[in-house]
């Protein structure tokens, strides 16, 4: 083992010695396992789940020039690659428990890996999601989450649970994000202390809300596509439509008082927010305030679930309102 | 939710609508879930673990250019970029169970979809694992699936497990993988059912042989790296040495023929030949070779765990001999 192969053709799967072995020696592998059986540093990481949970599994790839611009802060990106794998935890209702991680790099930069695994270290110990493994691999900017959550029995968040009647709930503000990123691609420096610059580099895991909706809400999702796309997964799934009230939509102040920018397209189109969107029943409205209460997050009913298909749009006098907001398409 | 959004910059986290969702149902999503609570479509699958198992969880990512050829055959990679996963659960001696997908693409070509999801799912349906959810996106081609198995209890095969005075087994015959690349690389055309080609391109993970293996083997590695790099993983996590019998290495014949390369050395150094390299006490040789012989698998006794540190290589005079066999570095 040991030195360089220039020899070797590098087009070889699955093939590694001691950079790659010193690299994640040095900035991932942080001694024996926590949470975990076995960690870091066999063919496969060992997990003794407790009986009767269910485990849930999301996994998520963010590209360079694609999900972050190439000169993004690396200790940002650690954090927000480990952060919207978390959110999609939060939408199930399920407790971070471990991740594995799968990182291309185009070169070994000591710094930015550093910075990289401090962001996501920070996030990981906050919400006790070990790092159990993965892989390094020479290659174009990529990085590939897959995050474990468990959860009791049967009370996870899915999307098909929505039914007509149901309160639309959403959590914190909306289209900080998409507000920082029109910012930014103008040529505007952003703080990095701004509101939106940190909703749209260091977006927050709804975690704590999602566990206690376990037994409140019927369905939920996280919103990266931007509210009507995400909401429109639910409806899909659940076969309902939906109403918004414009009016109450919870619009980051950054983005609202924008003269550049439709603040209410924005608010519903604009993704990255990572916000939860929920159904619950009209019963449930007091507990669920309560518990909006107890994290010192607002939760705001922005709508109902309808029975039939689509989404309609209603503006302060209870007027239908038609509004272009097309999601977003990777490959379009 | 639909269309293209030219208005969109593309630097937007885990965005998606009609053409990433389309792309998913056409060519990877089979309907309902069929070993897991929940597949594809939310924002996690869930799966419930049977009592008493142990999960065991590995992550590989895949490099256009790096680990194959740009013009690779699609149905091969998506073969092989599970089957490099399979490998590590059956190094484990874990039974496949689940996987997710992430990929990015640097366009939506039809038939090379068609062609990596058939080759994916026919290894995918022959093991029994499920694709249950993951993320598609626009990028450079990678590939990073990770994958799921079980054990029941305490059984895994891990690597620090090795000691003394074990017999060192390998399973198959190595070297054709990196013959095959030779060749491939010096401009020869090589038939597609050419034993080395189909090792390098399809490499079969032995899945059946990790779980025998699960009650008669102490330690074991799948061969990624090459001989000489694994058993250097084994030997650093076991703290142990290990001695290798030249004349008793199981060569794959197109090597071993082969004058244009040291057929020992790259039988040693060579990559990508997914047999599995275990250590056994000496009183389970019989049981072992029983496995072999019912698995149809050739299992070779190729030296020993011996204390100390280094490997060391014996010619068939049992003479020590010096051959540079340095690892594969991707940062080299």
């Amino acid at each position: 083992m040991g030195g360089a192969r220039s020899d070797r053709p590098a087009t070889s799967a699955k093939r590694a010695a001691i950079g790659e072995f010193e690299l994640i020696r040095r900035f991932f592998d942080r001694g024996p396992a926590r949470r975990v059986e076995l960690g870091i540093g066999d063919d496969c990481a060992l997990i003794a789940p407790r009986a009767g949970r269910t485990m849930a599994v999301s996994t998520d790839m963010l590209v360079s020039g694609r999900h972050f611009l190439p000169d993004a802060d690396p200790r940002s990106l650690g954090h927000k690659a480990l952060a919207v794998n978390l959110s999609d935890l939060a939408a199930m209702g399920a407790d971070p428990y471990a991740f594995t991680l799968a990182i291309a790099l185009a070169r070994v930069d000591e710094r930015w890996l550093e910075g990289f695994a401090s962001g996501l270290f920070e996030i990981a110990d906050r919400f006790r999601c070990e790092l159990i493994g993965g892989d390094t691999t020479a290659g174009p900017l990529t990085i590939s989450i897959t995050v474990l959550g468990d959860l009791p029995g049967a009370v996870a968040l899915r999307r098909d649970r929505a039914e007509p009647g149901d309160d639309l709930w959403l959590s914190g503000e909306i289209g900080g994000a998409a507000y920082a990123l029109h910012r930014r691609l103008a040529g505007d420096a952003l703080a990095p202390d701004d509101p939106s610059a940190l909703r749209l580099d260091r977006p927050e895991p709804r975690v704590a809300l999602g566990i206690g909706l376990r037994h409140l809400a019927r369905a939920a999702i996280d919103l990266s596509d931007g509210l009507i796309g995400d909401l429109g997964h639910i409806c899909e799934r659940s076969r309902v439509g939906a109403r918004i009230e414009l009016a109450r939509l919870p619009i980051a102040a950054a983005l609202a008082r924008s003269p550049a920018v439709d603040p209410v397209r924005e608010a519903l189109a604009g993704g990255d927010d990572y916000e939860l969107l929920f159904c619950a029943a009209a019963e449930d409205r007091t507990a669920i305030s309560a518990l909006g209460s107890s994290l010192s997050l607002p939760l705001t009913r922005i709508g109902a679930i309808v029975a039939g298909q689509g989404i309609v749009l209603h503006d302060a006098r209870g007027a239908p309102v038609a509004i272009d907001t097309k999601g977003f398409d990777h490959f379009g």
